[in-house]
Order: C-alpha cells, then sequence, then structure tokens
C-alpha cells in the first residue's frame, strides 16, 4: 500500500503495527482553503500529508489569525489528535493552504501503538520536539524581531515555497499569517516598495531585490 | 532512595530501569538567581525538581527576557536536555527563581531508557506535550491580550505562588517576565494605582483590589 511509502519510520515497525496503521489510516483530498481541523471541539487524528499544503494557525476569540507553522509532502502533525494526550490542550485550526491528499490516523489507534512500539513511541517524542520547536522560533520572531523583519522573511519564505518571485498573495492574507491588521501589512509593503525591494500590483506582491529583503531580516 | 518518590512515573519501571536512573541522577542545589542551563550551547540534562523554583525564558540578543514557564517542586523538564532529540533546537536557559534542589539526569542515560521502555517513552512525549502546551498558551497571550491584561495575571499568578498578595518585586523583573521594558511596566502600575488595583512603594507591588484584577485579565 502506498501509505508504506509516505509514513516516517515505516521500516522500524513490526509487520503487525504496520497492518494496524495502514488499515486504520483512510486517504482523504481537501480542497485549497478546507479547514480539516478546528482546535476547540474536535479530536481527527494525526495528519499524514500525502502531497499540498497545510497551515496550522491560532485563532483570536475576534477571529484575528497567526500562523504556527506549516505542512508539506510526507510532515505528520498529531496536534489534531490532542486527546490522544492528556498533556495537551491546544487550539489550532488547520486549513488546506493549496489542494491537498492526506491520510488521518484515528487517534486511539496510535495510542495503542505508542504504548506497544517504541519506535513509535520515541518517534512521537520527536514530533513533539519538532512542533516544540516551530512554535518556539515564533515565539523569538514575535518578541525579538520588528514587523519589517518578519514581513520581509515571510515574503522569502513564501517565494521559497512557490519557486516564484511574482507572489499571488492579498495584504490580507499576510496579516493573517503575522497575526496583524491589514492596515499594518499595506503601510509596510508601501514603505518596501518605495525602497525598491518589491513592486506592488492588484494580488501581487513581485520581489524585486530579494538581497535586499534577505539582508533586511538577517539585520 | 529519595529520587523514587519524586520521578513521576516510577512505580511504572522495572527494577532494571529503576535502578539505572537512581544511579546517573545527580542531587544538586542552586541558589537563588543560579543560572541552571544555558540554553546556547550545553546539554545539561534533565531537570527534576525536589523542591525550589526555577524560571524558563528565552532571552534575546539584546539581552531582553521573556519567562516561558516555571517549574516547581516534582516538575521535570527535557527542554536543558536538546541533544536527546534531533528536532528540538531552542534555546532557553534556566535560572533557580528560589534556593533550588534538583536532580540532573544525563541525556544519554534517559535516551538510552527511552529506548527500551515504553513507559518512559510515552511519559516524555506527554512531558513535551505539557511543554508545548504552554508556550502555545504563551503565544496566545503575546498575540492576543493587550499588556494591561498580562500584567494583571501575572501580578495574580505571582500572588498565588507567593500566597501574599504584598509582592516584592522589582518593575525590572516584572518587564523581564512579559519581555516588555521597565518603563512601560512602570506606567502599567501607576495606571493601576490611580484605579485603585494596586499600591506600590519602593520593592513592592501591593495587590489591594484582587476581584477588579481579576475581572481586567478575564474581559
Amino acid at each position: 500500500m502506498e501509505f508504506s511509502k509516505y509514513f516516517p519510520i515505516w521500516n522500524q515497525l513490526t509487520p503487525e503495527h504496520q497492518s494496524i496503521l495502514s488499515h486504520a489510516a483512510t486517504l482523504h483530498t481537501a480542497k485549497k482553503g478546507t479547514i480539516i481541523h478546528n482546535g476547540s471541539v474536535e479530536c481527527t487524528g494525526l495528519l499524514l500529508v500525502k502531497t499540498g499544503q497545510l497551515r496550522a494557525y491560532s485563532l483570536s476569540a475576534e477571529g484575528r489569525e497567526v500562523t504556527l507553522y506549516r505542512l508539506f509532502d510526507r510532515d505528520m502533525c498529531m496536534l489534531s489528535a490532542t486527546c490522544m494526550m492528556n498533556s495537551l490542550q491546544v487550539e489550532i485550526v488547520f486549513q488546506a493552504e493549496k489542494d491537498t491528499t492526506l491520510w488521518i490516523i484515528p487517534p486511539d489507534v496510535y495510542k495503542g501503538l505508542m504504548r506497544e512500539s517504541g519506535p513509535i513511541a520515541i518517534y512521537t517524542s520527536e514530533l513533539m520536539g519538532t512542533r516544540f520547536t516551530e512554535v518556539m522560533w515564533l515565539v523569538e520572531q514575535i518578541m525579538w524581531k520588528s514587523l519589517d523583519k518578519r514581513v520581509a522573511g515571510f515574503l522569502l519564505e513564501e517565494t521559497a515555497i512557490e519557486n516564484t518571485t511574482k507572489l499571488r498573495i492579498t495584504h490580507e492574507t499576510i496579516a493573517n499569517h503575522l497575526g496583524t491588521h491589514r492596515e499594518v501589512i499595506t503601510r509596510m509593503l508601501r514603505y518596501f516598495q518605495s525602497e525598491g525591494m518589491v513592486s506592488l500590483s492588484r494580488g501581487t506582491v513581485e520581489i524585486t531585490d530579494e538581497a535586499m529583503l534577505a539582508a533586511l531580516t538577517d539585520a
């Protein structure tokens, strides 16, 4: 089954555990924009991305958003299965940023395997470590980096992900990634434009001086 | 050995694993103010607090601080043993906030036990979950809560920890907990004083209206 090519530590599992996992996992498709998991109430299960792109974000009571991290091909995440761990009490929303195909692994099945399989238990700790590292990175960004550096960093990240310097993205979307307001992003982008780093037109931000943006991020 | 009364899942371990752990763990004392682990370079080991209080914080290049979480009696933390996990790349400083007695467990010993013991591997995932939950809480605070609510929440937390409404704490220290500047805290506390919520004197902040502070936090 194809699942075996995507599950990260497949070869470390016993045939029995492989069989349990591959039979329990279900393949889903999600159109761009679909909410796959909505923190507050559900325990969806673990997500394993086959192809596409997911965004994990935190949502305020007022509907503001800030991106926590993204998941790409072969990435796995258990923060949509918080019922699996007593200690995990977080509200994270997962949305498909592109058309996405993904497996969902039921939390009770995975929890059972964690108890029986050393490799799965250790892998799960490593997975928690990955997410912890990403969220700590975000804390450092929010606390210690000024917004101009964060916007510059975000534009460069998008350029790498999309493999183009002409980004089709609205100011509103950038604001939702960075947890700020649209007006603030518009002001910042106009400043970047006046400095020759980007060129703005309706619905697009074109990076015109990548080196200067990179220098700003590092400054 | 006393260690057995403090290690969280002692009764789930085999006698052999109990023996390995208790022989490897070393007991230390740290005077208030001592830096126990300094993120950038060391891999100190896992910390298990016997008595006292530790503060985990993030430090900016400019020397600013923000408190991530605290550890109290019987709390354990592996974020001072990042070498134990490939995926964990974070810079966290641990400081004794009170005179503290703690065990340090060598990372290589613990890593070996994680591979051999299902209960330890699962417990470690739970522990990561606890820290993740705390840091996500901080992200939500920083992103979605205004500073007046955060200062009010911090004062109430200190009141609970110290079991007194008369806190011996400087404005500088509060600023370091919340990741802001002393002047900002001084201005906020003076506003709180003018509203009758606190009474300020040299080196102390006295809570005079706990209910009003709590209402502000929830607002």
